[in-house]
């Protein structure tokens, strides 16, 4: 978009400013990674030291703040100045790449595929018969999309993906590269003839407006489907396993594995490299910190972490174990009479 | 397949009923997701409260409970009814996509590769020079095939993997979109000059009947092989490092990773997450629980568990220790004569 | 390059050697896994004893070691064995494959690319437009590279990488199959009509000398830069998150996540998927073993470990706290005067 001066974004954004409207704003950052003639924004008052700091002379800032904040910048005010920056980054970004609507000569189309001219198909795509695709989706260059699957409006593939038969794609869906949908389930059974491999028949299923981050991989059902509600948001290099749940608008942090048949509720945030093991249910508004082990069924509205994670409340209580032991420890020494204190015990006929 | 009588069915599995011998079997689901005409299984008594429970009227059961179940169902006895459904459920799936033998007109051949006329080789695959490719194999869309590699008979490639040079592959194996296999260890030494790269010149072999998931990584070895021995399942997204030796029939669940030169057994189970360190033993039949990280030998036929993993007896005497503790802490009051009860002591000043 | 005499490889190395100077080296291989006609190295004393069981002839070993090695073998002498060793064991291995000068047919170059004729761009690859590429660079079959990406000298792309638009990438960088640079960064903010996607419109900037192992995931800064610098080693399917930055050598083992905006230090090492929560510092020259779930900054040149982790010392002191409660759990059951010793106390009783 290029610049623009104070007094035309706050009309932009239909906001009340104070400060000089003619100064002109070349770009947008953070507080901390701001040049003078980028624009900023503050959350709340908590941030209010930061604005000494930083080198933006213009700061979107809460409609609550409004007189309250030090004469020293520029600023226009708004409801949720994050998520109004969020929108008006864009404006300063260099335009994103365009893919326009058309199938490129080198992609793959088999018979029985439906899709409108609206639609981006880049190089080297292959896709399967019978599948169909909705308007304004841009699948580009490299995808696979196997046979019989059926994908919404507005969906963006980034390269390199591999979706295979008969996946159910909702609208406004993003696959980031290499993700991998519809891969077989791990399931095997020890036969009379040694491990045989079950039958992976079922599907996945992806509602409308989720995302889904770089190189993950989601299996598909056993039997029945692989169901991943409207709105999630998963991070990269997560696994889904065969037949497993995800709730509304819930949240897979980076690297989070979910073994199969487990059932997530929906606001769910499950944080980087959390494992949830399989059969369980983690309910609605759950949280897990970082690298939790989920072992057990996780209330509702709950957080939980820990390595074979456990409430909140429990893990502090276990983590300060060494500390109270020191204590008990001395005031054992102090009963028996004994005249020296308590220090590091000799351990190294402990184990 | 489509539908199918009990009888019919019955007399296909070689198996006896009892029940409605007309009655019309459309599909075949779980006991908890299955439809009034499909089928379901159970695989012992344990389960019984479940057929109260499931729409399916009929039931595959163990020859063993002949007679004893509720008269609410048609039953079909068999041995094994978890391995008798996973061979019947393919009669009732959609019919999986067909590859047809032939080389794609987009892929892209190299001299000197043996390719018999029984494999599908699919649009965009390169092959390098020398590879040789044994009968009925099936290379999907987008794969890369080093060059002096050897992939043997009934194999099944996944779209977008990359095999690397000189890799030996043998019968039967199934790899999962995205897998990179051979790619180099990761191998430095501080050199005078600073950081070294370490030449990673040995192969990888992977024997028959292995299965790998989608985007896992397997390198190749320093110099040697890195190896994964006949019946091997891994995951999806599992890591693999140089020369790691993995035994027959070992499974290693989604997202393990195993560091450089270890070796694990043949018949051993890594649950999802868990970490192997560098230069260990696995002993045969050895198990360990989900994330796991494991930095010491595990015995052959040995449970093992935790962050830092121990034998599983230690794990459950390490995670009791809070509610231990807290008795004990009480005990030691009463000996110091206070009158007041134990109650979780004060924290603040312990850290 | 074939065999080479001792007198040869010695003089080839500039070094001197004891032992028969005719004896004909047909390969290296690491002392264990040698045959009779391969060379092998010792690093250190310590391993003299392996020079008895090691099959090899052959043994590059230091120069201070010069004269006080058992008779058993032909010595060549060098300041570090080990590096000498990654040097020559390339004269042995199998010549890598070779990618020729040139642009491939199957090639797709955009408006207002920059090649030069020095590169390899292989079958299938794309180059989006206004793509700047440097002398002697390899991207190797499937690569998709974004537009206005700039691609330094010397580099080596294995097949199937997604690069996107607008990265920065310097010279002698290595990037394994599958790795996907500048997906967008995970950020999502609730806004009042559900939760609403952060545009992510910063880049990836890659210097010198880094490598990335296979099935990577780095994502672009939400503004700004995530910047790996120089001389990085990435190991397979690690995930780097929006706005991280690491420091000059560090180095990530497998499966490492990095969260949002976390900057690590020059020189670190972060052991296998070990986990850093976002916003944090880690120091130059800290270490963090296997699995350790790093929640707070982490001193420079500190070692920390443990889920959770902390400083090496309190983990070991946390580890051994069963076998010191046992202790004094007995000598409060003596002061209580109790006739029975301590044993495993009743547990049921305690969750």
């Amino acid at each position: 978009m290029g610049n623009i001066t104070v007094a035309e974004l706050a009309k932009l954004l239909d906001s009340e400013f104070i400060g000089n409207g003619d100064f002109v704003v070349e770009g947008m950052n953070s507080l901390l990674d701001a040049k003078e003639n980028d624009a900023s924004f503050i959350v709340s008052d908590k941030f209010r030291n930061l604005l000494n700091k930083t080198k933006a002379n213009v700061i979107l800032a809460p409609i609550v703040l409004k007189g309250m904040l030090p004469d020293i910048k520029t600023y226009i005010y708004c409801a949720q100045p994050n998520v109004t920056f969020a929108k008006i980054v864009k404006l300063f970004a260099p335009h994103p790449p365009e893919y326009q609507p058309g199938i490129h000569p080198t992609a793959i189309i088999s018979d029985g595929v439906s899709i409108p001219d609206s639609c981006h198909i880049g190089p080297n795509v292959f896709i399967g018969k019978g599948t169909i695709i909705g308007e304004n989706t841009k699948i580009l260059f490299g995808n696979f999309i196997g046979e019989n699957t059926r994908i919404g409006k507005n969906c963006f593939f980034y390269p390199n993906c591999v979706i295979r038969e008969r996946i159910v794609i909702g609208n406004n869906v993003i696959i980031h590269p290499g993700v991998c949908i519809g891969s077989d389930g791990f399931g095997y059974e020890a036969g009379p003839a040694g491990i045989v491999k079950i039958p992976q028949v079922g599907i996945v299923r992806i509602d409308d407006d989720v995302e889904i981050g770089a190189n993950c991989a989601i299996d598909r059902a056993r039997f029945g489907v692989t169901w991943i509600k409207s709105g999630v948001k998963i991070d990269n290099l997560v696994h889904v396993a065969h037949n497993v749940e995800i709730g509304e608008s819930t949240m897979l942090i980076a690297q989070v594995g979910v073994a199969g048949g487990s059932k997530i509720g929906r606001g769910v945030v499950l944080a980087g490299q959390v494992g949830i093991s399989h059969g369980l249910n983690v309910g609605d508004g759950a949280k897990v910190g970082g690298q939790g082990g989920v072992f057990e069924d996780v209330p509702a509205g709950k957080s939980w972490m820990g390595c074979l994670a456990e409430p909140v409340k429990d893990f502090v209580e276990r983590s300060m174990l060494p500390g109270k032991f020191k204590k008990l420890a001395a005031r054992v020494l102090k009963l028996e009479g004994a005249n020296r204190t308590y220090q590091d015990e000799p351990t190294k006929t402990e184990k």
